[in-house]
């Protein structure tokens, strides 16, 4: 795999090493949030800079989170709890009938505080919308490409060949994505546009829930989508988010109580860096590898690991209330956005 | 790992991600399949830019393959389903024995239309031939090193660790690996001599399959193994495939038929890259990694990822006629020649 | 992920590829172990070099391993097989009791023949003691920062959020975690102090072993933590150990029996690529990702891959007398020090 030399996000790193970059961030992190400017304004010294001092202040435990709010953190939060179940009727036979509307187009992201992305959006979003339905469902997914590139929908999942979405839909024109929902489990959906790495890293993808027909447990659910930014194309990431925008969970923690079951929702669309991962602090999960397995047997751990692609499902139980950290293994992702916290009451 | 600076690489990317390649590139590609040039001669711009034109005819559902069958191709097809038995005969013990003559020596292969590399080959051919017998069996593998190095023969599988392939044999020197098959399920070899990289990546690698001794429910069968080329030795990969061609089952679709049972033995034999995958769309299937626990409960999905020196036994009921893709979950991969089709009937 | 350019290591890698550096290297070598200098004070070509002389040699079977028991060589040997239990006293309510007491401070480290690593390391150890407890004990680790650096303890595991170690403990600080260990199983632990790369790859990390409450089969135990060390400061490994000190079990192998059950404590602690991996020789394993589940059902398999945060139990038995070499899969990990041999006599 190519990687370019990246003499200033090293150094940058270094001179973390020292100590040295507190005071130098939280300048240059004032000067990103009031000036917005878009990434492409700006160097990755800039950019890891703003990402260190929020890092800095989220892992401390008494954190008063900020009361700013910006377009991309509700986005975030928004992506976090928000399922898109279509337009729902019953058809004849007595299939339920779930209709969709996505549109792809160019769209400016707001990626962590006062750092902008120039994507590709499902529904002006990254990730787009998380689609769910229930295994038998009969789906129809009326896709319009409103974008100056072509573009298409790829689902993961079981399906006729002439909807996986290899044919490239133009700039203006429209396709229904129109199959039977199986397996029941964990999928994803992203564009299959050549050439790939652009096509997805700009944003181009979104979870695709399939409820088994007998359902699961009763659980709070959060969906997830891992991913990265390449802001000056250099074929790196810069940013690591879920849901796109970077420490969103830790400005705020997701609440949950202590007990119930919670469940995740968890992909993989990071371009450019081989495997992503989820690690949760001071507890463990059951985690179902795609999930379309009614007789798997979880693994029960810590922390796992997804290549592009990959997705599965976690349970967790938090057995009593505290303030639990999750982030991706891979430091360097972690300290660059991927990190956030549950909070248990 | 070390990695280099690719700036040629990058930008060609970045070329092709705002649509201008296209031309560019079948220009460049007219000009390869013309000289067939070694890859030695070219630059990483020529060696993607050919790459990216069949990319991109490939990809088109109503694409009408070319007639031309070069020797590379040739061989990815024949990697594809000739598996060597070696010469049988039964010892007075009941016990079959099997033998084998494999020869290590310098080979350029054609490693996609145009391009050729100047590899390290096990019997002439990337990847070397497939190995396979039964539990049980008694193996003799007679290893001529035809090379200019020393090279050898390291089986993955149970066996005296003086028959493990870590003594390296000189050139013109000989040497023959004795001994009983197990256990049964999904093994490789490859070279074992240092430096490691350098000789793997070069071609000295193969599949090695030991059928159970209660055989497998019957199957159309597959071999396949993941690979990478360095073709500007930086350490990097420009080329990636299956069974050593790129694009191989691309240009023409692998033909199973709707309904059977389809077995693929895969491995992932790539240098430099830390994993590699498969993803299969429209479809799911049954992933037993190594394949050597018969109680074991399969995977049910459509990617999984594996590092070097991992396989598994992929196996795949195609429900309904149609054009299934197959191709690596890191979208570079793919781009780069590591994708090819079903077509179930 | 960035990666710099490293022109050097890959000149290096390439000159080998054409057999001219054994006697280059050997030079080097013999200039390394005379003047013990530190790393800081050579360049990529020299610690290669020296390297690759002790890869040479010990792919030797009649190698005859020398006589010279450094100080890294033998905290190695000490750390395969020292368990620290704590102070162990009883409580009135029955329950077990263990007191450990960690610091952490700069230490040079001896990684390789005549390489020194400037590390932060636990107890002046890289890695740092293996903690080792049974299910349900009461833990009490006394922690002293001593470095002029904050520093703490993230212990993988359940217990309560406010011992996770996210909170920096300032040099010259103290802080005592304590928590109920469990659940039963394979954990690790390693300072959670930003950079987090940093902090990781300096040293900060040990395993974390909690013994379930029936206990598991007798076997002969080794402990084994996967690390890398980057000696310049780029962003990339340059020598890469278990147990902190390049070849350790290849200049002489680890002593087991044919037929008894061995057991391996296995994680990885590699900061800056994203897997590692663990491959043996001529024999197969059982391997209990995580360990935590006592129903799960093993891989069996020769070659497993982590990324860092994951770790495992491997059971293995050799069935015959021989010697058994086991390594990381990415060539590049095994031929820059993490290669070792078993004896099973």
């Amino acid at each position: 795999m190519a990687k370019e030399k990246s003499v200033s996000r090293r150094n940058f790193l270094k001179i973390g090493a020292v100590g040295a970059f507190a005071t130098l961030s939280s300048t240059l992190f004032g000067s990103l949030t009031s000036f917005q400017k878009s990434a492409n304004a700006m160097d990755k010294h800039q950019v890891h800079a703003g990402l260190n001092t929020q890092l800095h202040e989220g892992m401390k435990h008494g954190f008063v989170p900020s009361s700013e709010q910006t377009v991309g953190y509700k986005a975030a939060w928004d992506a976090l709890t928000n399922f898109d179940y279509g337009k729902v009727s019953t058809l004849p036979n007595g299939q339920t009938f779930r209709e969709y509307e996505i549109t792809a187009r160019e769209t400016e992201v707001e990626i962590s505080k006062g750092i902008k992305f120039p994507g590709w959006a499902y529904n002006g979003r990254i990730p787009g919308p998380t689609i769910r339905c229930t295994e038998g469902d009969l789906l129809r997914v009326k896709f319009k490409n409103l974008s100056a590139h072509p573009h298409s929908i790829h689902f993961h999942g079981i399906h006729p060949t002439n909807m996986d979405g290899l044919e490239a839909i133009a700039p203006g024109g429209e396709f229904v994505y129109e199959f039977e929902a199986k397996p029941g489990g964990m999928h994803l959906y992203h564009c299959h546009v050549a050439p790939l790495a652009r096509h997805i890293h700009k944003g181009l993808y979104g979870n695709f829930i399939i409820d088994p027909k007998k359902p699961r447990a009763a659980a709070r659910e959060f969906n997830m989508v891992m991913n990265g930014y390449d802001l000056d194309l250099d074929g790196e990431n810069e940013v690591y988010t879920v849901n796109g925008y970077a420490f969103a969970y830790m400005q705020e923690a997701i609440k949950v109580k202590a007990g119930e079951l919670v469940r995740i929702y968890l992909s993989n669309l990071t371009e450019f860096d081989l495997i992503n991962s989820f690690h949760l602090h001071a507890n463990f999960f059951n985690y179902f590898a795609t999930g379309a397995d009614p007789e798997a047997r979880p693994n029960y751990t810590d922390t796992i690991m997804q290549c592009q692609g990959e997705r599965g499902i976690l349970e967790i139980v938090f057995p009593v209330p505290g303030k639990y950290m999750f982030h991706a293994h891979q430091s360097e992702f972690a300290e660059l956005g991927w990190m956030g916290f549950f909070v248990a009451e």
